[in-house]
């Protein structure tokens, strides 16, 4: 690395757990990074709410602002860690038509306003890098974008809600509530005194949309994705997993569909399902991330790492922050938006899953053929039933689980039991993934 | 994708199991492949050894050549996949030298003559991408030389042999010996006649060059890394490793290490070693490869998929070929060489490790006391120690599993045992990775 290498000023925008790493980071290793991109990045300002609140790092006074303008304007590279929509939006809206190439870690703006972004970025000559907004520290963005490019994607499938997998974990090992688990979340920093977009699935969603995209080649927004919490799911959902050799996960699922007719397209669900634990992602616990990516040529392939976190979330935007300083200081740039394909967004009633079903019944003759006659109606084959008369309730359980089916008709299913005059009620239903 | 995209003339160096596919999936995804990379891509010539050879899929016969410069001179993108040193050494840089990029599998190549490759390519604004050389389909190349751009690597630990690992699998799940197992492979496909590049560690050694150049922007050579095989490894070793919940696995480790002196290096090599079942590790089974990278910033990433076959290799070739069209297409280049961090390659003496040894020693008093004693001049701390006497055999056997220490001073305790009058024989001895 010379002395004569180009000197490049990065804005940060906010200096949270994430972007006090980055600035840290920066400072540390600023002959390395400099050594891997061919520039030098410095720090030349920090977007911050207050500039006397308390930080990870110490910052220099001067480099911190409370003014867009002046934090954002003639910067080579920002780097956006507000997270949210608005004014993150605007602020990187406002790199990205001066032509400054944007790095950021927010998946709800790209959710929502993904090729918006992507289309200011290449009418400009800027970068949009967003690594950090899926899985933090797993490349899977970049497994997605770049080193899969050869291959034609069939499914994604991940777990890529911390919050959500660290109650999910604490609810199996503990025997815990759903109430109490997420109490326990929010004591040690893992959810947030509002859980709502995790325990909702929405921030699950938001990288479901992003992977879909990345996958198919097709824009893929928030609203296009199916989405279920983990909010319904009890203590006794978990033993019963348990007692099946099985794990309860929320799971995050964009795959390549054709229907009956013919229609090739894209079906993109977020929900919790039961995965056996000789699957993969069975193990991957607390704030952990995984996703699994299916090619028609490379097979099955799985990334796993640390899904937050201020120091993983802060490797993921340094790479892209080396990649656009390099494209920065030689040309070339990021990847544009892929959207060639333009595959239609499918009903998620089209998708293949399996269910498994606990319904309280009368006890008395019929009614295990009342039940499957129901599942017979809408062509629904059974893998396995268990009935099982409990003493002490006086009460009668039918646990049944199908073959894989469309979920419009295993949903009709749940839908008919209800009404069914032997069903007292259904208890549970949870979809099953994997193998 | 517009009718006027660039057409790229690739030439495709050897139709074997791997160039077969590869020419398939470039004729049967052309419009995809086109749409991604910005590039229309045309097989303009198959370098065959013999034009009259079987073939895994129908290639035009035009297109077939056993002349390399009729193959090569001219063309866009050459696809080697011949592997060896020679001539595929020459064919390379005979593309490099006109300015064609070069995509190749080839390991064996790159762990011998990567900076000669690498400076040719830089010297005349060709790409050089190789993800096919280390883990088939899995996306580690890239990973290192690009997503993990950002972050300071520390370790790079992965199985990358899949012939090694069908032994090894078999060996455990049959309790076949070494012997039984190789021939089993060499029946199934998973081993050649010959398979000594494999069962010593040849093919993984190269391997983990490439990971620790690209990790710790090093050069290192297959000369540098340390290297056992699998053939000592017995059913015996085996049927102990089971016993105590562990499995023997080929690793290869680079890891950066600083020295007592506090000199900062690197250290590669490639061994068995026991794994305990919790570690992620210890499920890649048959011919699927997985590599974990541990970042200062990242925390522990893995990636795992299949490591081999005509495919999954496939995917990693046709990545490449969509990076170099793009580039060729619109500008920009691979990453060139990274070797600004020159650190020094230290002996594999001074890695960490653990023992678990097996002796053989006399039933007399004061047998252990003399072992421990050996342990003690080394300063080697003994985890466990487990002594039982046989009556069949008339013969009395110690397990010790020693805490981490250095590797010589680890070495230097088996062979003072080996001279002990105690000792009878030093069975076994293997190292014990992970946590």
């Amino acid at each position: 690395m010379s002395e004569t290498s180009p000197v490049l000023d990065v804005a940060v925008l906010g200096a949270g757990t994430v972007g006090s790493q980055v600035i840290r980071i920066l400072g540390e290793q600023a002959e390395e990074l400099a050594a891997r991109s061919g520039a030098r990045m410095r720090v030349a300002s920090v977007l911050v709410r207050r500039l006397d609140a308390p930080r990870d790092v110490t910052i220099d006074p001067a480099l911190l602002t409370t003014d867009p303008a002046q934090a954002i304007d003639g910067r080579d590279i920002v780097v956006e860690l507000i997270g949210g929509i608005e004014p993150a939006r605007t602020y990187v809206r406002r790199a990205l038509d001066q032509g400054i190439s944007v790095v950021t870690g927010n998946k709800a703006l790209l959710a929502a306003h993904g090729p918006e972004l992507y289309e200011a970025a290449a009418a400009n000559g800027a970068d949009l890098y967003y690594e950090a907004a899926v899985a933090g520290a797993v490349p899977v963005v970049y497994g997605l974008r770049e080193s899969l490019a050869g291959d034609r994607i069939t499914q994604v499938m991940g777990i890529v809600n911390g919050t959500t997998n660290f109650i999910l974990d604490a609810m199996n090992s503990t025997g815990a509530s759903y109430e109490q688990a997420l109490e326990q979340a929010q004591k040690l920093g893992f959810a947030e005194a509002d859980p709502t977009a995790d325990v909702e699935g929405f921030d699950a969603a938001a990288k479901c949309a992003i992977l879909a995209s990345l996958a198919f080649h097709t824009r893929v927004g928030i609203e296009d994705v199916a989405v279920e919490g983990i909010t319904s799911i009890t203590a006794d959902d978990m033993a019963q997993a348990r007692e099946t050799g099985q794990v309860i996960k929320l799971l995050a699922i964009a795959e390549r569909h054709v229907t009956a007719e013919g229609t090739e397209g894209i079906i993109a669900r977020v929900h919790p399902a039961l995965i056996g634990a000789d699957n993969p992602l069975s193990t991957v616990s607390g704030a952990f991330n995984a996703v699994a990516i299916d090619g028609e040529a490379a097979g099955r392939l799985m990334f796993y790492g640390q899904g937050a976190g201020g120091a993983p979330t802060a490797s993921a935007v340094l790479s892209d922050l080396v990649a656009a300083a390099h494209h920065r200081a030689y040309g070339g740039h990021a990847p544009r938006e892929s959207v060639y394909a333009q595959l239609p967004i499918l009903e998620p009633g089209l998708a293949h899953t399996r269910y498994h079903m606990r319904i309280e019944v009368e006890d008395r003759v019929g009614v295990l053929a009342e039940v499957a006659g129901v599942c017979a109606r809408y062509g629904v084959s059974i893998q396995s039933v268990n009935q099982r008369y409990d003493s002490a309730d006086a009460c009668t359980t039918i646990t049944l689980v199908t073959h894989s089916g469309k979920e419009s008709d295993l949903r009709a299913v749940v839908n008919d039991l209800k009404c069914c005059d032997a069903v007292r009620q259904v208890i549970s239903t949870l979809r099953v993934e994997g193998e």
